[in-house]
């Protein structure tokens, strides 16, 4: 079930704020990757479906230097085989004492078109990935090489990622609040409620903002509220 | 006791390290509110009196996204009733997996003439909050809706908040370092005090910008210092 | 055994992850201070000889507000003593609930010509620090005076740093990443592979970012790629 | 709406445990108070109606050693008011620093027929506490005296206690699994439902101490395994 | 390469902090799987081949109670095929604040032969499993289904727990002090180096209880010392 | 100032939680060490003066097996020099990842008349060590031998333990509580008050248990209670 381009241009013009609204009202409540930000908070809003890296603590004897050598490496495989517009998740144990990984392989991913990349630990070379084009999101930076506390052990497995679960396929959304999950199978209606709530949030933000109260307004529990939101939308044709 | 503007003036000058070292002498050294960062440190100093919104654990058949339904929501009705000039702080428990409040709200504080808002927990809509005019304070940005974990409770009654006491109508003071509670009673003279620190402190500033050693100087243990301190202020007019 | 000039020019210009992975290859797994950053992210690499400062639990009687009056206190006699081209790195056992130092005492090393200051606890007057010359890192900003949790006991002996060992002497590399601590015994070694790995990881980013994948490239298992390096090395004259 | 005696005998013999997956049928998932142990976990099982008490942190001179003075000091007035057959819960902000009370209190609530005491922080003369009849249930040993910290602001209201909304007159149980907070009308109905599945849950045990898969028993997916249940209930009279 | 009857029997008569030991000489850091303990710590040595089972964060969706209905449920299938020898270890994602497992299937685990069970989470009905033959080794008692937080999603593949990387078929060692992970391919070698130090620290603590200092003792680096461990040993016939 | 005999009697007398009030009205709040406990709580309470041993983070290369056969290792130095009546106190980060010592170290401190041996990290052999007559506390179980974490570095400096400032010869409390730190100047002091609180305590248990209310009688605000008081102590010689 790939995700349509139309609901991830919907994604794209939506908050995860509003995203997680949604999931709430059908009883999702752990959808939100915790403790995870953008690199830099400027970047437009990612939207893409998760492919996923799976870290355990690494032993040190099967962790030398040398282990990139191996073409089949499962860290550097999935860098090669994560398709164009999805987005690279890591399950690295909420542990950002070594890093995820490196700006090079970030660079990979934006080259091969990759949509964004999260981990729930840090990226190493972080001022570097936070010039990129492509979205990123971690916990903190973090320098030492992923082979000091990380081996990758499987790609694109369900994984937990910052407390939440994350399957391969489901669609990941990402802005200056965080990163958010969204079942796949939830994807076109989340996107279509949030477009909707989306364009009430900004018709009240606006009228907030020439001084009117919130009650009846947010949300709009009088009637009066609702006709003028919808005259709102026409002169706006939103 | 409302906050004489005087006070609020002067405490606009000051630092919130100069304003913890003031309460240390006497003898209260829990004043700050622990790991609470401003959303754009370039805001100027914020100051007023403390109106608090105290949160517990949400239980999830009294939290249905309906409840703002209710115009007596603690919530909506604490953003609604906090006085000008006060600073609306959030008993959050200090968990940050949900957010505090979100943009609307903060700007509906801001067009009220509220001087300032702080959650140990987060916001969400970060960014947008960060743009407004209102200085804000909060532990990490945080998308999930409050109901998701937080249940408003009760409008200004003591709270806690990042570990530090907050009474109604303390004084409460932010900048780049974070958030100080000054106790009501104390505003004026601790005002007071870190007006003349603070010249002292610009005057040592000045000094080892020069080149001078601390010996001597910062504390004022020598006589020529002092001295030297007196001419400068009587220059300056400080 | 002071930290050679041409060493020091070399660190400037590698990058804290470059150094983490050859102090791994050498089995140095845990040489990076943890969960501490730059104040500002944009100032060039700090490089120096670690001189140290040893914080205890405050005990409140042995802590007053005049005990700065004495000049021998350890915190004030360690700023004074601290030689230029070192790093100054407090050991506040990763406490950031009071300062360990402010911007007084950071002015004055940096008048002293010292290379940068880091603490794995916070700072007071985080934003002044934040514009002055001098490199300076920590875990979060913070505005109680030090003497609120901080005792200075110890002048420039051993300590734990953000759980990373530091001896005196030991070399000290900051940038966006953080801090990581090079043995001194290892520092000329380090800082020469460093050298040489940088080299390869520049050609390596050019590379990808033709579009080149990773594979063979990085690392350079393949025959190809050394040549292809070899060449690019000879005309960069790096 | 007091606990029906009936209720409160039902709820006796049933653990936790079982409560808490009768709960979560119903939609809640947040009803146990988080990392709480009984300081003698061979007691019998806790049940009353939640008493509770609210702590802020505490400001140095509003709590010195004579505040005890005042009779009408919330904390010891607490302990007199609390009803026989209630449990006494304080919200301690689970900061086991400092006490959230002693023996002397706990004898207190003892003799007056309090059923319980639960804090998420710490008691002080725990081994004491632990020798008494009365079941108390705390994150761990805490000597310092609960004014270092703590100042009983409020009684009786809604409170968070281990992460868990704590209404008065909500039915806590508690057992060597730790404590589960019931919402008050929904009492009788779990008990009722416990009871089944606690008749349930010992016929299977019964038959895997036999040597029994559990599959098709646990859960009783299998015809046969009703009727057998069925067999066994009309037999031991359950 | 299933365990040697010898080794496992060899492992039954030394401690974890002895093979930790053997492990570090080898370069291997971190196999103590950290802060989990047994629930009676008076059961004898458990020794087996890891067999695991991994959790990720429970979706709400996914993990209605009824899903247990489902006999290829990855938790259900764990417990009935997991040999007879083996030692169950689940990947909890070190979360205690909902269940691991309960009584039924602890129980079924001892009635099928299996040496023990660990968790970086927590039991529920920990009281009855304390009680069971089979060892048992959790962080803390957890009543809530695990259905509130874990879903299960793989059995025996690597995991992480407590920190530590668990591959299956490695060699499983756990006592009052926790449990230590042994690599598969070294089992026989540290079994046997582990006897011999338990042979000399026996030999060491006879004499520091007969008054002897630790100097020359501990370790042997007298001559003296190895000559009377050896007589020690040849009289105890060890 | 070697610790009054006397002293030390009476503080076998009183609790830990008895002695931090008695510093509290004093000034001194932080001089419990924190979130340690008794490895075997039944034992009497320990009394000595503290005797240190500073561990920083172990560095690899400076901590192979070998280390121990330098007779002049500070662990093993300390061991020896600890003087018969003190209590030995480890400054271990309060990081039990490892352990700060074993049975070995421990027994022979007991056979040196040791008073006690407190870590903020964890013991390894941690059911030998409790069965031992020496009184020793920590956060946990740790099989890890120290070399893994912590490296001894200084012997009877003044360090933090579990947050709570420690010079040589305090006199260090423990019981099952946890353990208190008494600064040596007051040790004399805080032993009377702390004898003459316990009367007043066990008086006031006694009437408590009889069914008196606390008011009034704890504190004694009223005349009545110390004449009653008065009675009592004449009564039992106390």
């Amino acid at each position: 079930m790939p995700l349509n381009p139309e609901t991830r241009n919907k994604l794209k013009q939506v908050s995860t704020a509003t995203i997680t609204t949604a999931l709430f009202k059908r009883g999702l409540r752990r959808q939100m990757i915790q403790d995870v930000l953008p690199l830099d908070p400027s970047k437009p809003t990612m939207v893409g479906e998760a492919f996923t890296l799976r870290y355990i603590p690494a032993r040190e004897d099967l962790n030398p230097i040398t282990v990139f050598h191996d073409r089949g490496h499962p860290q550097r495989k999935a860098i090669e085989e994560c398709p164009p517009g999805a987005v690279f998740v890591i399950d690295s144990r909420s542990d950002a004492r070594a890093a995820s990984a490196g700006s090079i392989l970030v660079t990979r991913l934006e080259m091969r078109g990759v949509a964004g990349i999260v981990t729930d630990g840090g990226f190493r070379d972080s001022a570097e990935i936070a010039r990129l084009a492509i979205p990123s999101f971690h916990h903190r930076p973090s320098a030492p090489t992923n082979l000091t506390l990380h081996q990758a052990i499987d790609v694109n497995v369900p994984i937990g990622c910052g407390d939440a679960p994350v399957f391969p396929g489901d669609v990941v959304v990402g802005d200056a609040d965080g990163v958010v999950v969204i079942p796949a199978h939830l994807a076109d209606d989340i996107a279509d409620e949030a477009v909707e709530m989306t364009a009430f949030e900004d018709f009240v933000t606006e009228k907030v903002r020439e001084g009117r109260s919130i009650r009846g307004l947010y949300p709009a529990t009088e009637e009066a509220t609702r006709i003028e939101f919808a005259a709102w939308r026409k002169e706006r044709r939103r």
